[in-house]
């Protein structure tokens, strides 16, 4: 059936029944009123309140042919997590807007759902309101809304020289697996698997976050510009500049493998990953590191030239910086 | 320019400092963090929070054929503060998303903020985030963020049978300024302004709103969906029903003197409305109507057969109910 065959108001009930039926499912204590209204109501309190919004839109963000439905809901909802993960926050409630052609298949739209209410209910995030609007392509903005209970935050611009840079999990693994899609590798299975989900199932790294905020951690930022791009914002905010090793990259062993020589740019430069880049005191950092739920890796240290940022590689030689991350125009 | 030429960070940079500058802009004093980190912060209150998001779609909601920029920038704000309103409360904090092709003028997407701060000046609103994406059209969503500190709102399920249904305003002016638009009707220079502001300049029932709820009153909705769609929705929440009289509908003379019969059909079913409708004790209703800031109508009353909606002409006869309201597919 097509979104136009059951019509904007029964679309809208089906996603209401899917959310509140989902696994994992449970209505916020604080909820006043959820979707059916004019505007979702809670009971606020006097914590931080972080808001962050994000767009997916077909044929630039995704594509029907490489991504399947619940992928594309997982990831709308992925990389909106991420920013609240990067600023050391608890999400609470979203607001999906979706932009439909009408003869998208009603199908589709719940398995965007149901991609995006698994990841929902493993991260304790309740969907409380949305819109539906008629569109010549499929575009899924998320606002996701959270919180900070102990009122510190991570931000841009709170990197000071002397600080280490330390990144968590691996870099360069989305912008592999979206290379693997677009020129259709073939690669081990196991391989293929990882470089997949790295790219279309990120896991936002929400405790990983309130682990460095509770840790006195001041100065993070998520890496879905791409590595290098991200360090710059921070270098910008707080200006500061930095010195990277490359060669301390903490690329994973499938994209090492499997894309030899290009590995570095892509850790360097890709996109689309949703890590986390901090700084802090080195012996803070290695503190964290020690205690860490994923692996954290040291990779430079903060500077107090300006917006410079020197790559090495191993031998102390100078790194030609790839084309810079993702940017939209 | 175009802003594949200013590119992302370069478009970001510019419509912050448009906001920041914008007459009527004050940094809210509970805000830590506005544009520039990966998500806006401020410090929470007990209030009850309220949370809206709206998407307005080129081609299908506007098009810059017959709107301009800060026209299409003001209403995209206005239809999320509208929803605010239909709460009863009051809309602080905004964030933009805006898609858009990369051959879009820079002087446009001026445009359309100029609009959006034009309203969000006057309605005490901070944009404090958003997000910028690449796409094949142009699309604005907008969230907005508010608080009831009365901890009482507005709802669609409060209606009561023997309620009075009042409406603020004018109803089927705005469907009225569309078909003047799409149809290019020439009427007369004063009411094809007031038409055309109708539609394009909504300015959303704000202290209305307010003045509501403190007054005591519990059920509302706006009149987005057109007026017979949403006293729908009022019904199906309330499960009660309805008996309207078309005669009384508050149709303005501009309406009635260039649409002739097609007035009554407008005024019904006419959707993009931004107007208030509630319902309440006879007597509340009548005190609320004295003490109000703009019209407010009687138009009929709350029966108690669930989802009926019964219309009569001024002398009793059932009038037949045009096409529901704006629908998606």
């Amino acid at each position: 059936m097509k979104v136009s065959e059951l019509g904007e108001f029964g679309l809208i009930d089906l996603l209401a029944k899917m959310i509140t039926e989902a696994r994992g499912y449970q209505v916020p204590a604080d909820l006043v009123l959820g979707i059916g209204d004019d505007a979702a109501a809670w009971r606020g309190d006097a914590s931080v309140q972080l808001a962050t919004v994000d767009t997916m839109v077909e044929g630039v963000h995704f594509a029907p042919e490489t991504a399947t439905w619940p992928e594309v809901g997982w990831k709308s909802l992925a990389i909106n997590l991420s920013d609240i993960a990067a600023m050391g926050g608890e999400p609470r409630y979203a607001l999906v807007a979706l932009s439909l052609p009408p003869d998208t298949e009603v199908d589709a739209v719940a398995g965007l759902y149901e991609g995006m209410l698994a990841l929902a209910g493993e991260s304790r995030v309740a969907i409380v309101g949305g819109n539906v609007s008629r569109a010549p392509i499929i575009t899924i903005t998320i606002t996701v809304l959270g919180a900070s209970p102990t009122g510190a935050v991570l931000r841009r611009d709170a990197a000071r020289p002397g600080d280490a840079i330390a990144v968590t999990g691996h870099t360069g693994s989305a912008a592999a697996g979206l290379k693997m899609l677009k020129d259709n590798l073939k690669l081990p299975q196991e391989a293929a698997a990882y470089l997949r989900n790295a790219f279309l199932r990120p896991r936002p790294r929400l405790a990983e976050g309130r682990r460095l905020v509770e840790s006195g951690i001041r100065a993070a930022v998520d890496t879905s510009d791409g590595l290098l791009a991200d360090l710059g914002h921070i270098c910008k905010a707080s200006r500061v500049g930095a010195r990277l090793n490359a060669a301390s990259l903490p690329v994973h062993p499938a994209v090492r493998e499997h894309f030899g020589k290009q590995a570095r740019d892509l850790a360097l430069g890709g996109g689309e990953e949703y890590e986390l880049l901090f700084t802090g005191p080195p012996e803070l950092v290695a503190r964290v590191k020690s205690e860490a739920g994923c692996p954290i890796t040291v990779i430079g240290e903060v500077t107090d030239t300006p917006e410079k940022i020197e790559i090495t590689d191993g031998q102390g030689r100078p790194v030609t910086p790839p084309e810079a991350g993702w940017t939209h125009f």
